[in-house]
């Protein structure tokens, strides 16, 4: 890089001293302490691995997660054997039978559903918990796999601490009202218009 | 959930199977194989998150990870603590000295960006690695902390199989251009705007 002068090194400092000024009142204002319902929806990638993400964190403070997966397909094997490291740190059920185009069974997709949901409500009722992950939830919510009103009533009545991670596209509206943080992945480039396949380490 | 009639689950059926032939048309167009270049930008979270969830994956398969910090905060203390499991398998360098307005010292801020970046150099160079995760170079370029046309060649010129991740908003159309993947994060509601603060396991 060029050489910076000294003029343009306390713009710099100026500018960011304001803005640190700034930073920081925003940060007293916040106050409360809350176990957060999170949505990781939208056509982008990273819904489901930034939810893993967020466990593997909460893994880092030797605190538990469960993980319910409501579809199960070829996918997240990987991170399936990573989590292994952390013993029973970790609660990993995965219910669902595959893709719903995979499985072309509606009876048996609700059944799936709804066994999982009896697994929801089991780690929501445990208190070690502190995160959990409903992977592709918004799946069997938009195939009604799942009651919506039913759900969403106990996402809201969950415990004070609990923080629950819902991830799959087309979020229901009833979900992303309740919700208190709500991230649209939007996938502006996709390298599967391009040809490219799904990877090891990647996409699974 | 109320009784499926046969009629219901037969069009299920039927619409399931017609979306698993095009899905199934679409995966055997794509065959090529290869190191990609994925940039998660955007205001919403998860971009660093979803980051660390796919350098999970890659761990789960036994495979290597470089993970260079350009910007470092207070932040992501959890799930460094949560690679220590992996040993080896991950190489982390934290490099930066802060968010840019906590230190307000531009040269610093770019001796920081520039040692970092020796590091990337290294990491790409290592073919033990498959994945590299630049944690905030988005960062580091907006305040040209580093040379976009260099940062861009190099990573341009990466071995064929190895994948990079880049983070951090605003990400430069020149990086984006370059980029087989590109997400972008949007934040559709936030908690902080409700006065929640940054909570161990969630933000940090």
């Amino acid at each position: 890089m060029a050489d910076i002068d000294d003029s343009e090194a306390e713009r710099h400092r100026a500018k960011m001293a304001k803005r640190k000024a700034v930073q920081d009142a925003e940060v007293a204002q916040k106050t409360i302490e809350k176990g957060l319902l999170i949505v990781n929806t939208g056509p982008g990638k990273g819904k489901t691995t930034a939810a893993f993400g967020l466990a593997l964190r909460m893994l880092g403070y030797g605190r538990r997660v469960g993980v319910v997966q409501f579809i199960k397909g070829k996918w997240h094997t990987g991170e399936k054997d990573a989590f292994k490291a952390f013993g029973d740190q970790l609660v990993w059920y995965s219910m669902g039978e595959g893709f719903t185009w995979e499985t072309q069974d509606l009876k048996r997709d609700i059944a799936a559903a709804e066994a999982a949901w009896v697994r929801v409500e089991e780690l929501m009722a445990d208190p070690s918990i502190s995160l959990l992950v409903l992977d592709e939830l918004n799946i069997a919510l938009r195939y009604d796999y799942l009651d919506l009103d039913r759900v969403v009533a106990a996402l809201k009545g969950r415990r004070e601490d609990l923080h629950v991670v819902v991830t799959g596209r087309n979020a229901k509206p009833a979900l992303t009202e309740a919700a208190d943080l709500v991230t649209e992945m939007g996938a502006t480039k996709h390298h599967f218009s391009a040809g490219v396949k799904a990877q090891q380490g990647i996409e699974f």
